[in-house]
């Protein structure tokens, strides 16, 4: 699935406003009238957008795959959600836990004037970013660590342990482009790497902080947090 | 300047509604308290975007070009309107009279889903389009021709006479874009010849029934025009 974040609370159901879970609920609903309640790989914070959301749900009825996914894309219009393709999987699949890895792109605009286009697509940070320095910090990051600094205080995650399997900084044109890759992330996580790669490409911090906030396994240690708008969920890996 | 042009009537001030031209008359009035209406580079329609839109303006006092900038797109807000650049020019410079070539892009998303995230940045054509046969058929209307067919009812062109440097089609991705070049265009000639190359792309037209239609200098030969929200005005150039 696609889906642009800005109108909503986030992929999961919540009391205080549309998420792209109960949009997707209800038009699955309006199509067959079972009310049925849609896995999601990444719970996508308000703002975050997809690129490849993967969502898993049972249905009663064996209807074909294509009908399935065009049937959604009518009952979703006209929301800015798209289910981009549809197919049968195995009854022990599930979005969320049978996921090998998830790959995620935060867009960074760096340049004086502000943005028109990708207001809502992209962090604006008014001043030209060092994206080799920053890329250099990443690695820091890289591989298995507590990463308690770059987590949220809400995170329900039972540990903090995970592994980062890449943190790439390139600048593509005028803007710089993070990906980030991993099983799985932290609440949060992505972003607040961000952030301390942000001031990394401003020359606030140098590798060396970056990796004296990890090792504070702190969240009073993380630099500010990165904005939700420039998060995009690209992809979610099944592949043995 | 760079905007998003789905609230506006288009560039230029109307009657019926919110143009660029007249946000940005109203942001250098309230800047510097002079009233003067900017000249625009090209008269992007209802819908249209621009990447490199430029304008022109004379103030009383001679104010340091980045303060003009900053101060007017402090002004602009929340509108997506960005001055990208401000700079001092010669008394003659006109932004529409002194270019030398327009370059537009034209975006087509041709996938079955719908669009989310560029719904209102592409043209969404639910079938896969050959790039190949659409750039074979766009060197037809490369050169000096007679573009009546390709031509709004409403252009106030004095001569349908115009000559196309460039028309390429090239698959970028998910997406076929279509760029041309010009020195100037006629209104809706862009999106009228999209419209053609779009049937190319679907096997409906050979080159040769895209040169019929050229050759027909008629504006019943021409296909379904492409709609304003694929269009960015890319850049203007003003080189010798």
């Amino acid at each position: 699935m696609e889906y642009d974040g800005t109108p909503y609370v986030g992929w999961q159901i919540q009391d205080n406003g549309p998420s792209v879970q109960a949009r997707l609920a209800d038009a699955l609903e309006a199509f067959c009238g079972e009310r049925v309640v849609p896995g999601g790989a990444g719970r996508t914070d308000a703002g975050v957008h997809a690129l490849g959301q993967v969502a898993h749900f049972d249905l009663e009825k064996d209807w074909p795959t294509d009908t399935v996914r065009d049937a959604l894309n009518a009952h979703l219009r006209p929301d800015p959600v798209s289910v981009l393709d549809c197919c049968e999987v195995g009854a022990d699949f599930d979005a969320r836990f049978s996921a090998n890895a998830r790959t995620y792109l935060f867009r960074i605009c760096d340049r004086r004037a502000p943005l028109a286009l990708e207001r809502h697509r992209a962090w604006h940070v008014p001043r030209t970013l060092d994206a080799e320095a920053m890329h250099a910090a990443a690695q820091k990051l890289v591989g298995k660590h507590d990463f308690t600094t770059f987590r949220a205080a809400q995170c329900q995650a039972k540990s903090p342990v995970k592994t980062l399997d890449r943190l790439d900084v390139t600048r593509v044109g005028a803007e710089v482009h993070v990906t980030a890759q991993a099983r799985s992330f932290l609440h949060n996580q992505v972003r607040s790497m961000v952030g301390a790669l942000k001031l990394a490409g401003e020359g606030k911090w140098r590798p060396r902080d970056v990796e004296n906030a990890l090792k504070a396994k702190d969240r009073a240690a993380c630099a500010p947090v990165a904005p939700p708008h420039g998060l995009f969920l690209v992809s979610v890996d099944y592949s043995a």
